[in-house]
């Protein structure tokens, strides 16, 4: 891994969403894994991700965005629409982040509850290691989900933690539209 | 304080901006008010969020975005870019907040770094969460920074703080652009 390239591993997803408002303003290269079954999460965060993407496409103005999900089949793969068998797209969808790592096809990288899938073993870790390791250019990645392997953790430059000190769930209110936690 | 409408208190600030995303894609009216010295702070942050809000305003998408900064003196203010005494521009801001969360003028605000004038004396803490406490409607305030004071604190319904576990300072690296640690 390059030096002062920085792996992040998050606990929240929230702060990587903030990361890539600065990375889009830099002319970034920005692309999103989504490893969660719901197409529902994090709409909000796409569709203004997008539209920066958008902006960029017809302005010029700040870089490209894609953003891909495992939840309705990857756009890249055949499967569409009808994948049951959420290890085997895990898989998929490490598989191509592989591909575009050792390629440097972008330069700021969200792998969205990525921790998941490792932690349930459906992809190795020590190769995601190794990749990450290794990986040309100054691509920064940040992963984020609960629970991370230790392995990764070791690895990654900065791990950061949210700590809830007070949430409106102990007062028995109910979640709020554009509210995190 | 309307009942489950948030005051969050947030030890860093990129995640108050990966709020900003949801909230702009449900169409919230956002206002960002910059209690920092230097201009040059958050201007990615800033430079993506205005293009959000430039959009709204060429398109409908999405919701209007406004970003106030006491560095270069506070837009609605006189004393335009030759603003000596921060404590007086502190409160000047805080002031404007007051008027317009007492009228209801916006839905997601960002009161970024403004422990720090709290912290300091500068302006009243049991003020501010008075107003937080009565402001009408559905407005959801964060405040960023750290060290914030008990008073808040407690009246806060959510407050979270971000826990470093691991940061390339550490190793002696320089920090990244695009790095929020």
């Amino acid at each position: 891994m390059p030096q002062g390239v920085p792996t992040t591993v998050q606990g929240k997803s929230t702060a990587a969403f903030g990361l890539a408002l600065r990375q889009w303003t830099a002319g970034s290269s920005i692309a999103v894994f989504q490893f969660v079954k719901s197409a529902k999460w994090r709409v909000g965060e796409e569709t203004a991700l997008r539209a920066l993407g958008d902006l960029h496409r017809d302005t010029g103005q700040g870089g490209p965005v894609e953003w891909h999900k495992m939840g309705e089949g990857w756009s890249w793969s055949r499967k569409q629409g009808s994948e049951e068998d959420h290890a085997a797209a895990a898989r998929e969808g490490w598989a191509e982040i592989r591909r575009r790592l050792e390629a440097s096809a972008h330069d700021f990288y969200v792998l969205d509850e990525f921790t998941y899938p490792l932690k349930w073993g459906w992809i190795d870790v020590d190769e995601v290691v190794a990749v990450l390791r290794d990986r040309p250019g100054h691509q920064h990645v940040v992963v984020t989900g609960r629970d991370a392997p230790p392995a990764l953790v070791d690895a990654a430059d900065l791990v950061t933690e949210m700590t809830k000190i007070k949430h409106p769930m102990d007062a028995g209110q109910k979640g709020q539209k554009g509210i995190e936690w």
